[in-house]
């Protein structure tokens, strides 16, 4: 099983990835039906038409969220419960609680065993996993269409009934830990991005690892994850999302009698935290044995979760893809091909998020260049994204890549779930989701270099460094690595 | 109505004190009772001799410590009452929160209105304020010894029942929202090391502001302070701390008579959040609008509260001493009267917290000097203690002033309690307040020497400065810096 975490987390060669879902990928395009407006669940009838591509929403009494769209392009459906928590409801002392939890929702409820939810999943030929990022939890299945009814009653089985076994306890934190190990304390990216965005922000919770502090894992207990489920986990802090070849009645009436009996619980939002402006650059370097130095830098910027009506965030993004959106971009033309500085090189910006974040650069050298080289490359396209607007070409040509991509995305069952169940559990509305292409569409290059120059400036700007030691002492400083200075 | 924040917060010229108390002073030089043996509260009946400097010790049986040291130089007492909870104990969302409470304890209890536990000590002649600081929070009174039943009684009230009035809260929000404008974000220095502590740190919680973050300050609730109350304030949590011209008999029992009927609480303690071994350097800027520019560096470093038994910490307040301990220290000497490079430069450290720390250094450039010719002379004489043991004229001239600096601060019944009271409330033991000055005098050069080799290496350094904006520019700064980019 693949359990994982999600966020902007540095893999393989410098490349961001936003999903680590290895169960799942995107079948070649297909036909993609457009955004339609969204049809409210008093307003079908049983005998109603139920359109393809429409998103059918309804909240039970208990509060949960329910969204349906129609797909009937296979006879196949997933099915998605995403929660309202995520590594920035935590906070020091129990980082990747959440995370911990999510293991924990595979090891047995009232009624099932440790590993039987999982066990049933395959044997109705079904896939499932879940995932846990900074501003939310998922877990889902993909099936065949008539077996729904099996992946709503096991998900309302644990998000009511979650039996927590000391036993099982013991043995998932291991198994966490040795995951925190691999991907981030054995990963000089990883290990650099992490201190790079505990830099970055000085009281944000997004500062927080998802995976967590490793000395919190080593103080975290099971009355912990239990108190955590309590808290969070109930149908008024949950969406279920459900797209495929299904009846929308069906999927809120099956929904109704899985989830309806479930107790809403008292709810307490987690503080703002806001982070404070940022008033001069920060900077840092990590010593590690690696293969290859590494550059990571990023600036503060708005998202839609901070400010939906705002086109700001649309503007971040193609700005990320003028750079960096596909093989004529400006990063892989100029520092790659022609200067030949970069090895790779990449920006990536998430505005569907629910706080303020960061847009991301990051890179590695070529052979026999530096780091320095590396960034003032990097740093001459950024500051020509503040002094020339983009050409219209450019931009035509960034537009039709990036809006077919989102639509590629669109093309499987599981990503179009992903798309409504982010935006709606980020606090932006799924209803968005449906606009987002067009929202992007229709940004100018004066709204491109508006953003650069209001946000990519030095005083805002974090920077980090990975900076290898030699492999030969690897061994030396991996012990180094797994010990605390500061273990009380 | 003095009430403080106690930290490693620049002052000034770029001093740093660690504590900010206005009510009192040190008398010159007096006679020190040098430390004697505890004796425990079984050993003395009645009619034992008191011994003068001997600390008596009792613990009621609600778990209210209380420790007694007699002082008969003057008629007068100390009493502190000392809760094991300051803003280490905080997380994102409620930093802040002590120094609130510790506000709000002025504001009424069930048989005092607000105000009147102020206007009671005044009106018999005392003094009396309150601190907070990272492991801490705590009361004092100063009054004639004849009085110390007064100043008991309006503390055990305030322990047991505390008013919290909705409408003193509303005001005192705002007052301590104005000391943080006052103290952090309109003075340059101090927001420079707000900014330096959370960089440093990654996960251990000094890295929060003892006076909390202004958009933490904003979220913050009655109910917030309630629950910070509740699970803090009781016996079992603090320690009363007596010194003066007493009979330590009385003394217990009258803390029987007013605390003994309040109860203990059941207490969770705050999750130990190791830091994380630092793997290269950090720099911060933080350009504001400033007179002087400022450097700010420092090294992460062991602590008694976490290595009680270890003679490294009395190496490091040794080292410190070395570089800037007096007028004929290294810095001040070479730095400031021969090279002329700086107009202040300071070493500090503290021993007696609770958590690991760092050895911090700090200076401002003369005029006509860079920051950068500052720090570079700064780091020479970092490097000197690496590679040079330290003479033994010069370290026996240390010793003496150092260890005469210590006994002249015992010379008040406030700092004697003082020292108790932080010793035990950190976790060291008050025993080793009597032991502190030896350990000091018996660390060789070698060993400083050593702790200069194993902690001050630049892998463990973070370096902030402070970038002034003209002060033309002020109002448009000040502006900027009084909102958040990224309110919610």
């Amino acid at each position: 099983m693949k359990i994982t975490t999600v966020d902007w987390l540095p893999v393989g060669l410098g490349v961001f990835c936003i999903l680590v879902v290895t169960a799942f990928s995107s079948t070649p395009a297909a036909q993609y039906s457009a955004a339609q407006p969204a049809v409210a669940a008093a307003e079908i009838g049983s005998d109603a038409p139920q359109v393809t591509g429409k998103v059918y929403e309804t909240t039970l009494d208990n509060g949960l969220k329910v969204l349906v769209k129609i797909d009937r392009r296979a006879p196949i459906v997933t099915s998605q419960v995403w929660y309202k928590v995520g590594s920035s409801d935590e906070h020091g002392g129990i980082t990747g609680i959440s995370h911990m939890l999510e293991h924990m929702m595979f090891k047995g409820s009232e009624r099932l065993a440790p590993g039987e939810f999982s066990r049933i999943i395959a044997a109705q030929g079904g896939e499932e996993n879940a995932f846990t990022g900074r501003d939310y939890t998922a877990y889902f299945q993909t099936l065949a269409a008539d077996r729904l009814a099996i992946a709503l009653e096991l998900e309302a089985e644990r998000m009511g009934h979650l039996a927590l076994p000391p036993e099982e306890y013991v043995k998932e934190l291991e198994v966490v830990k040795e995951e925190r190990r691999l991907r981030t304390d054995d990963n000089p990216e990883a290990l650099t991005f992490e201190q790079f965005n505990a830099v970055a922000y000085v009281a944000s919770p997004y500062r927080i690892p998802i995976i967590g502090w490793a000395g919190d894992l080593e103080s975290m207990t099971l009355d912990d994850v239990r108190t955590w489920y309590q808290r969070w986990y109930a149908p008024n802090n949950a969406t279920l999302v459900v797209v495929g070849d299904v009846d929308p009645n069906t999927v809120f009436a099956l929904a109704e009698r899985t989830f309806g009996s479930l107790p809403a619980v008292s709810l307490t939002p987690t503080k703002p935290q806001p982070e404070p402006r940022q008033l001069g650059e920060k900077r840092l370097r990590v010593q590690t044995p690696a293969k290859s130095p590494y550059l990571l830098f990023g600036y503060k910027v708005p998202t839609l979760g901070e400010t939906p009506d705002s086109w700001e965030p649309y503007a971040l993004e193609m700005l990320a893809a003028v750079l960096d959106g596909g093989s004529s971009a400006r990063f892989r033309r100029e520092l790659i091909r022609n200067q030949r500085v970069a090895a790779s090189a990449n920006a990536r910006y998430n505005a569907v998020v629910r706080l303020p974040g960061m847009i991301l650069f990051s890179g590695i050298p070529a052979q026999e260049q530096t780091i320095a080289a590396l960034e003032a490359a990097m740093l001459t396209e950024i500051e020509r994204l503040r002094t020339e607007p983009v050409t219209e070409t450019e931009l035509e040509r960034i537009r039709t890549q990036l809006i077919a991509e989102k639509v590629y995305e669109q093309d499987s069952v599981f990503y179009q779930a992903m798309v409504l169940g982010q935006f709606e559990t980020v606090g932006i509305g799924w209803q968005r989701a449906e606009s987002y292409v067009d929202q992007l569409a229709a940004i100018t290059a004066q709204q491109i270099q508006q953003v650069a120059n209001t946000y990519l400036i030095p005083e805002h700007r974090t920077r980090a460094v990975l900076d290898p030691l030699p492999l030969d002492e690897a061994a030396a400083a991996q012990l180094r690595s797994g010990e605390f200075v500061h273990v009380r």
